[in-house]
């Protein structure tokens, strides 16, 4: 086989085969050889050479997909017809509500059961999302006065640690039942920030996304 | 060398001798090797017989400790002179405020790098801290009108995952300033759900164990 000159080619190749698997078939049902079958005729060779096994190539997935989400709460963060409160809201609301999440949960695989992915989902929430995202919001929302606390470092890191990991079906393995209810404990503890901006709509999409979830382990 | 007759004994010996060395230098600063010299003539052979390495002795002893923890957890769940709320402020109180707090903060190791051992934390907390001890707890709050949720098995996940794993300095390695704030945005969160028990007593006294832990990294 000739030498393959465009590497970024290749891998860009595999990672959209095997998105579009994933998110058909879902991870756990997916096989290395099913990714290689659909990749017109790339060789064994040349997926190992890029990826060491299917772990490898869903953390490479997921990295996009956390990309395009970060390219997401950067607009809504520089939005300037939003107060910070009502920013807070619409990223639970467009990152919930977007329809690629239907595929996204049908791709996802179980990590409540996989320290590593569970881990990095952890660090990337603490070390990038809040410190990025969600504490200049908050510090917007103490300037405009939509949002009360003195501590909103602290308060980012709680929410966005709830939400991205103890609210995720993926992580806890939870069913769509337990899920509604965490997501009302979740409510209640945000208007206890006076934070009312977890609505039915969005309470529901999470119940709906769990089902999906569910559904395909 | 004789066979060991009792390796019950051995792992017994094993344990209380790790935990002393832990608790004086530090996890990371104690060796193997410095545990061995300190069994009074016991093999090297012996010690890996029974742990494959230094972690696993330190899963072996943070089980014990652990243990210990859970019985008084559990004493205070069967107190009969509390009400439901009044024992969540005594679990906090007491599991912070006894003294050998202080030697288990210097022991630590830092886990923040540790996924293995985040998960187990994890896990213990959602699998058995929170169903055995403060799910009943909060349900008897429930029946005698000093706790209010429709949700208290997953009001008692969120508070005992926070509590053991956001506030704990180990595993997010926080300083004690952070650790500070972090309390005070977890008081005002139980203050939400109507729940008053965190005072400044267990404030100062989780960041001064935040101080002991950090000075010994």
């Amino acid at each position: 086989m000739a030498k393959n000159k465009h590497p970024e080619e290749t891998v860009n190749l595999i990672l959209e085969t095997a998105t579009r698997l994933f998110m058909k078939k879902g991870y756990e049902h997916t096989s290395i050889q099913d990714i290689i079958d659909n990749l017109g005729g790339l060789s064994k060779g040349a997926i190992y050479h890029h990826f060491k096994s299917k772990e490898d190539i869903l953390v490479a997935v997921t990295d996009r997909m956390t990309e395009e989400s970060n390219k997401l709460l950067g607009t809504i963060r520089d939005r300037t017809d939003l107060n910070g409160k009502e920013k807070l809201r619409t990223i639970f609301r467009e990152s919930l509500l977007r329809p690629v999440q239907d595929d996204i949960f049908t791709a996802a695989p179980n990590i409540s059961d996989n320290p590593r992915l569970i881990f990095s989902t952890i660090r990337d929430t603490v070390d990038e999302v809040a410190p990025n995202y969600i504490v200049p919001i908050i510090e917007e929302g103490i300037r405009d006065g939509s949002i009360r606390t003195e501590y909103p470092a602290e308060l980012a890191e709680l929410i966005i640690l709830i939400a991205n990991a103890w609210l995720n079906p993926m992580m806890f393995d939870s069913t769509p039942e337990e899920t509604y209810r965490k997501i009302m404990v979740f409510r209640q503890m945000m208007q206890g920030f006076g934070l009312d901006i977890v609505d039915d709509e969005i309470r529901d999409r999470m119940r709906d996304l769990a089902a999906i979830y569910q559904k395909n382990r």
